[in-house]
């Protein structure tokens, strides 16, 4: 694999507890030092482009982060992204040739006991590294086709459409 | 991704620690936990067959290990195993027909903070629904092809040979 | 040492995160499973008296606090309560006679990896066996006269007036 | 609180894991780290005088630590150390006046998940501010007075005798 090129845009998965707002915040991106701490074999970059709750990533935002990832040589892309619209994200960026691009993210902060966040980073690294070009989400320990996946926010989980 | 058939062998990822005896054994597989904690949207199946340090793995064990996946219907399996005679394992496997068949480990036990342990079973986990049929390794965040890999033990890390 | 006698007000120190509303709660206390998972050798019970941010605690809930305390038979108490009006609630409690009273709490909540909230739970076990009787509160490692400390919001910490 | 002298001695609380030997080592002290962590609000010096599994801890070894105690200006030390001979050496050191000494260590490595590491510093920070003068243990979340408590080897806790 290439350089691998990580965008991150925010979520859950970079939640942290401010105990001054009594309040969480998103604070800077965890996966380069969870894949500092992993050891990772491959050369990889971090573009920390925005940090958004993905409730309140608007189309104006999905053109910015297509735009971050459609301009760059990178032909592989992992992308932190929340949840909530992750979906709708990996749509917009479906469009995008010869790049395999996975978005993960988390259900609980990175920096939580127990949380989903470095297991799904590494699903998508993983992924990443085989998937052809194209955009796919990696959730709840599978990879998805952005067109048949959404999140059940009932279940705060992701499933087959 | 059908059923996923999980074989667990032992290895560093399953060590806990006895004061008792104030020493380390292997303990019960920690992969299943740690994907029903993940919530993962697969099926998958655990089969411990052993609790070996790799460096005891003989060549009749990984019969044993080469039986019980090539006699399964499972189309992917997850293998995990110590680190130290992953490649070789891997080896004999690879002559495995119509599976995807990836095998990992952890350098440091499950029940370490900061382990490597989710993560590359994350890792696995994403690789082995996108793979083609043949035997991989997941370590230090990569895909390798076993024959192209070694364990380079003086930096604890595995490298392309 | 009798059997101590836990009182649970809500606080940081409880607080979860619930994707679903993207927001944190003050979920059930935590103090009972990591006294458990410590494997105390003393008895204890835990009476989860309200689950309140402290800055949203009032007079009349601290009468509640008081007067569970005031009429149990324990002669030993620890209080967890969040940090903000933590100094209050101890001075109100003050003038209860031959109990040993501490109230401790955490500045990120007990989920959080790295959290001070069972070093503070060790910290506030340790003194309440060892105090005379009084109301106390332990917190960044220290043991304090509530006449004598309070809490710096700026710097996130306890200290001396 | 004086400056705490923290002696660290070994014992399973500072146990790390080495893959490249297979095996378990102590490494340096945890404790100062932790200290940090947690933002303690009162100073402190670490001694690391021995790396040493408490089964091994000789007589010799224990007039080394006596010396470095009873030489000290400090009036309050906490010691780390194995569980095996702890309350020997504690008895060992019940001679010294004026100074509140309080021993612990732990049962799983600090570096575990899930270790009483934390809490029982956190106990012997606890107990060291509070204390009278004397050698005293502080584990499984109670005080003691070593010439009243044993190390119970096969529940693997401390209990009175």
């Amino acid at each position: 694999m290439n350089k691998l090129l990580i965008v991150t845009t925010g979520g859950t998965i970079d939640k942290i507890y401010f105990d001054d707002m009594s309040d969480y915040q998103i604070g800077e991106p965890q996966i380069g030092q969870i894949l500092e701490q992993m050891q990772v074999g491959f050369d990889f970059e971090v573009k920390a482009i925005m940090r958004k709750d993905s409730l309140h990533v608007t189309d104006a935002d999905r053109q910015v982060i297509h735009t971050a990832i459609a301009k760059s040589d990178a032909t592989h892309v992992l992308i932190t992204h929340g949840t909530d619209s992750m979906v709708k994200t990996a749509l917009t960026l479906a469009d995008i040739k010869h790049k395999t691009m996975v978005l993960t993210g988390a259900l609980n902060p990175a920096k939580f006991r127990d949380s989903d966040a470095v297991f799904n980073i590494g699903c998508a690294v993983g992924a990443v590294q085989t998937l052809p070009p194209g955009a796919w989400i990696a959730m709840n320990g599978c990879i998805w086709n952005p067109k048949k996946v959404k999140k059940n926010r009932k279940k705060n989980r992701f499933e087959a459409t």
